[in-house]
């Protein structure tokens, strides 16, 4: 190991990028009072008394010469639904701030909207770092609002899954079960029970509309795609491992929550009658309540990332559904 | 706004830690030689050539002393196995060292293991910091292991579930359902789906023993719990809204997965036989290659989180469940 090591800069990109960040964009104006702005995730707080944060530009920067010469900057610290604007403000497009709406802060420096946190601050000091400046600034003002934050790790954007102090853990047995054996770490356990309490919810107003789930996934795929007929209705809820019955549509018409289509003779398709389309918006509503609720206890970060991983463990794991809002071409055609 | 504002220091803290971070442990070794460690966050990276990398130690922390001294540290980005360790450094005990496995690393500095990246540093520059010192150093080596590192947010640990660059959404219709519907984002659907479509991966196993997939939570739970009666077993599986009958027990008997004890004309209890013992297990070994290969598609890191985010909305929806893995006391006596 030598003591002047001569790097592969990806490599050690790679490692640098493994350290968690925020994403923040640092705005103030040029020369000629002209709205500049950069995304960095370079930023971290240095200092609680007097209140110190910093970050790093690029001597190579367009916009160094804007930082060097005004002292006001301010930092921006992003919610999970400004990812594009990080992009935008990372680019090095001319009109970043076209059409967004801002305040003004001290010294007529920009302020974006619907960020996490933002501090307006000025220079206290700029440092040597290599091909970089590194930016000190006194924080004169700060807020803060409900949104979570973004992050960035190993070169994607990312939500942060929060831990509790205590620790998360569903049994209180002291030694869990071996390795080999059904363990409250199993994920397809994990995924199942999740689902079972949240449906649980809907169960008793299912009950009272004489439904039960699968009834209900099929007046869902119907309250979004209208006169499938049954092999379709399959093709969409099929993923449950249980069938939809003739019986079952038999039984759904005589609720008088779907009606029958017979086009000459061809096979029928259903559609939703009001009464299949209200009870339908009745358990979406419940559901949504739920979410809701589920929403306060969680944070509403952490929500967004467990749909985030469900949908990438539905991609992973998808058989080929087809893609319930989006009507299939033959179905269009036919109707 | 004033320009020269008195903050309150939590409002401050608080808005400061919106922003996410890793965490890192930075280790040097004191005037005897003796090693030191402390827990920071304030780590980012600051320049590629040269490498440079900053953090900020408080001018109050007893380490001071030995970080001005030495000019070698190593900076360590914590894995998410290395929570317990970032709190032991994050202490003032003494020992904080004791019982870790160290390599030596430049000029004997300690190096830990498990980490997600280290890096072994000179110091280049001590920058004034108010109520700290920013320390730059020049970093002579590093390496990079495969384990996902921890986050830190909002004073909380975390576990980043990360965002594809091209998005997730299931779905590629351009106009998503209007907001009172059943849409892609329910996290009710999502939850159901990848239940589901894990539950698939099991199917053609399950059928092949002839077993459903409540069938298999039966055998599962018996696995772990023997000899127990059909209302216990019902208190157990009792979330997913189907109860166990009488029957499905009989078939279960008749298949050989299980055995009834009936004790003097008590109410009969269950146990595995050898051969439902070994169904089970065959049916958690696929789960478990189900999770493996998940795994890899995925990223470690990010099933991490999910079982994280997954066990907290259990725990925030648990409608009361008896904990599977701890006998209940009745049943330890009666046995």
């Amino acid at each position: 190991m030598s003591a002047t090591a001569s790097f592969n800069p990806k490599a050690f990109r790679d490692a640098l990028s493994t350290f968690t960040t925020g994403v923040t964009i640092i705005t103030t104006r040029g020369p000629d009072g002209e709205p500049i702005g950069i995304t960095a995730n370079s930023f971290n707080s240095v200092s609680l008394n007097p209140p110190l944060v910093l970050w790093s530009l690029a001597k190579s920067a367009y916009s160094l010469t804007a930082f060097s010469a005004n002292k006001h900057w301010n930092v921006h610290v992003l919610s999970t639904e400004q990812e594009a604007l990080s992009g935008r403000f990372a680019s090095r497009g001319e009109d970043k701030f076209a059409g967004i709406d801002l305040d003004r802060g001290i010294n007529n420096i920009p302020l974006l909207h619907n960020c996490t946190a933002r501090f307006q601050c000025r220079t206290a000091f700029m440092y040597e770092g290599g091909d970089h400046v590194i930016f000190v600034g006194e924080v004169l003002s700060f807020d803060k609002s409900a949104l979570p934050p973004l992050a960035f790790q190993s070169g994607q954007y990312a939500l942060a899954a929060r831990k509790p102090r205590e620790g998360v853990r569903l049994s209180s047995a002291e030694e869990l079960a071996p390795e080999c054996s059904y363990t409250e770490d199993l994920l397809g356990y994990l995924a199942g029970r999740a689902h079972y309490q949240l449906v649980a919810y809907l169960r008793t107003l299912l009950q009272n509309h004489k439904l039960d789930e699968h009834a209900f996934f099929v007046l869902s795929v119907l309250s979004i795609q209208d006169r499938l007929t049954l092999e379709q209705i399959n093709r969409f809820v099929g993923y449950t491992g249980r069938e939809v019955s003739q019986s079952m549509m038999v039984f759904l018409e005589k609720q008088r929550y779907i009606a029958t289509e017979l086009d000459s003779g061809e096979t029928p398709r259903y559609a939703l009658t009001a009464e299949g389309r209200e009870v339908s918006l009745e358990h979406v509503a419940l559901a949504k309540a739920v979410e809701e609720d589920l929403t306060e206890k969680l944070g509403l970060g952490d929500v967004q990332a467990l749909k985030i991983l469900l949908k990438r463990l539905i991609h992973a794991t998808d058989p080929g559904l087809p893609d319930l809002w989006v009507a299939a071409p033959q179905a269009a055609i036919s109707l």
